[in-house]
This record gives C-alpha cells, structure tokens and sequence, in this order.
C-alpha cells in the first residue's frame, strides 16, 4: 500500500506558498479541459488565488525568502565535498527567477484588468451562480472551440509565470533540504523539538487509518494521530516517516 | 455549429430549481472520480447545494409546483386528440414522485449530520483552504481504494434522490411545455408579452459571437444581445429560436 503525504507549514509564510502551490497545480491540470467541468475548477482556483494575492504581499516576501536561500547556498561555495557547478547552477537560476520576479508588475494584475474574467468573478462565489442565466458571457464561451478555450486558459495561466517559477524553486528546495527519517509515535502522539524549521512532511500507511493533526511553529511541534472513522481505534505504536525541511 | 442554448428564469423559484438542478449535474458526473481534482468539484457542488436548502423551503415549494402541474394535467383526461395512457401514467409518476417528496425527512439532513462532511465543509470556503494541512481527514479519504470513495460520493448523492427525481420531473414537463419558435431581434433587442410563463430557452448559433441578458418576470421580458468581445459588434437582424415554457 502506497504511502499517504502528508505537509505541515510551521508558519503563516509557508502556509500561504503551499495554498498557492495547491491552486496552481488545479490550474495547471484543468487548463486541458478534458473533463466538461475543468473549467469550474480553473476559474474557481485562478479566484481564489487572486483572493490570497490581493491579502497577502507574497512578491516581496518570496523575493526576500530566495535571497535568503540563495545567500546560505553561496556560503557552501568553495566547501570540499560539495559539487561546485551543480551549486553554481542552482544560484544563478535563482538569481535569474528573482530577478523575473521583481521586475514583473503587481502579481496577477493582468487577471484583474481582464473583462472577461473580471466579469464572472462575483458571481462564482453564490451557490450554484454560475448558471448560463448568471454568467451568459462564460456560457457563451464554453461553447467556443476547445482550442481557443484552451488558448485563453493558457495565456491566464501564463501571466502566473514568475510567481509559479519562484514557488516552485523555493519549495523544491526546501523539501530537498531534508530527508525522510522513520520515527514512532507512542499513543497516538509525537513531539519534538528543532529549529528554524519551515515545512513537516510526513509519510504513513493508511492502513493505519488514521490522519495526523499537527501544532506547533519553527521551534517545537507536536502530531496527534487521529482515527479516521467514529469507531476507529489509534494503533498503540504507529511507525511513520518525518522531513523537518 | 452547433446552437448554444440559454436558459432563463422568469420567477425566483425556477431560478432555485435551475441553480440545483445545475448543482445535482456537476455531483452526479464528478462521482465517478475520473479525473484526480474531480473531488473538488463534487463537494463544493453540494456545500453549495446545501446553502441554497438551508436558505429556501425547496421541499414544499416543489411539492406544490408538482400539485399544480398534475392537476393541470388531471383536466386534461377525457379530452379528444389525448394520449389518455401516457397521461395517466405521467400523473402517476408525478403522485408518486410528490409522495416521496413530502414524506423525506428535511432535505439534505443526512448530509448536515454527516461526520465526515461536516468536517471538512467550513474550510471549502477558504481561498486554497483544501490543502493537506487544512483537511487532514479529506486528504486521508483521498487515499482510499478509488471503489470505496465511489461508494461514499454515491451513498452521499443517494440522499438527495427524492430532490433530484422531484426536480428532473418538474423541470422536465415545463421544458416540454413548450417548442421552439424562430425569432428574429433587430439592432440587438428583442421584446415580448406573454402570461404565466416560468422558463425561458434560447437556442442561439454561437458564430453571432453574441451573449443575451435577459430580463422580466411572467408576464413579460426583454432580451437584449451584447457583444463578447469589447470590440465586437451586433449584427442588425440576429436570427434566433426561442421557447416559453
């Protein structure tokens, strides 16, 4: 039985990378259209993005959070047992997506300007609103051709390059910077102690079935496994794999 | 090409029915879990298909829709050029369907008091608020057999049958009330008197690149096309087929 993953950010910065991640990933697969429904899931998704990119200043926060990693990366240089150009090649690759990033304009403003999406953000969030009597515009462009649907979900999707790029480096580079370990939780629970840590992951059979609810920040956090069903019982010793990234 | 078709409300009730109806649709195709964000699809439908239950008397609005609509029918026994058999075979289905109606428990109980489902609802409604972090348990469910997830979406959609076969029957008589008539709108408008009318079907060819915003009640409505391109224009004569029903 194949292992569930489970992630954990330890604070509110990672918290909202991870959302935005899991919003563009939704985009990235709907924006084919195979499915009639996709595009619910591509216009709801690229919304509620917006909605995080209007509260949150995620530009200036990954910018700086990039530099930080690339500041601690050129540290290594130069270090014996550290395979020089793979390292150089990392830096500048994030010297290049920082610079994108800071270069581009307010993140997501093409989106916001555009008149088609603009007009059928509002209705999206009544129940069952957008009905071909609430939104006769993006009825009318469902029944456009495939390709030119596709065409326009690409070109929305397009304009969130640079943010898209910069997350999923700094991401990767975070999970890369830790590995699995195995570890047993007695009770149902586990605590430990770390620090400056940004991201938990997480991996258990869900045979057990149970599901993890972590507290807890960069310096201390704590797993309660939980049972699944109303009648389930917690294993008295569950084995599990932890990243502190 | 193929027309694009538009339906239009003409009372706030119809709008309820087609808001769910368009609702039931999206949970009934994305039970099957073809495609991995298929999920997301489903549960927001019925959150959202829940709201509009929580907020309207769905139930006895529809039971009294269906009354109204067989005792209509019930005049028409006896009468010269009917089809006495598939009439009473419809008023059967329609008693039949009413009395299963009305002695449902509140509709979508079962899913209010669903552990699982209560659960993971509040947090649909945050931007990215699905997350593994966010719904431990969903994520957890999301890892199960495919055949078991299947079984709940079914068993989930198997309580809101009654709503369902109650709504498709109405739905389907008012449709069928009426044919479509070729209509020609000059300058991009069009108007029209009538009485009693609930529905509104508009079968348009989408190469006109044009959407309609329709407004009225029973009694009486207007249509008006707009372009769907900011640069766009609309044609003098548009030629165009409608149904009140």
């Amino acid at each position: 039985m194949q292992n569930t993953r489970f992630e954990h950010p330890l604070n509110e910065k990672v918290r909202i990378y991870l959302r935005l991640e899991f919003l563009l990933h939704q985009m990235t697969h709907s924006c084919q259209l195979h499915d009639p429904w996709q595009h619910q899931i591509f216009f709801r998704a690229l919304f509620e993005l917006l909605e995080i990119l209007d509260q949150v200043q995620v530009k200036a926060d990954l910018a700086k959070d990039l530099e930080k990693q690339r500041n601690k990366f050129k540290n290594w240089l130069n270090l014996d047992g550290v395979d020089q150009q793979a390292l150089q090649n990392v830096i500048d690759e994030m010297e290049q997506i920082q610079r994108k990033l800071l270069a581009s304009c307010r993140l997501g403003q093409e989106l916001r300007d555009d008149r088609f999406l603009s007009g059928i953000k509002q209705r999206f969030s009544i129940p069952g609103g957008s009905c071909s009597f609430d939104l006769p515009t993006l009825h009318h462009w469902l029944h456009l051709p495939l390709e030119r649907r596709q065409q326009d979900l690409k070109q929305w999707l397009g304009h969130l390059s640079c943010l898209s790029q910069a997350l999923n480096l700094w991401l990767r580079l975070i999970r890369d910077s830790s590995q699995y370990k195995p570890q047993v939780s007695r009770n149902g629970f586990f605590q430990y102690d770390t620090s400056d840590a940004n991201l938990l992951r997480l991996e258990i059979c869900p045979s057990y079935d149970v599901y993890p609810m972590i507290s807890g920040h960069r310096s201390r956090f704590a797993i309660r496994f939980l049972p699944f069903t109303e009648e389930g019982k917690v294993a008295e010793t569950i084995e599990f794999k932890l990243a502190i990234c």
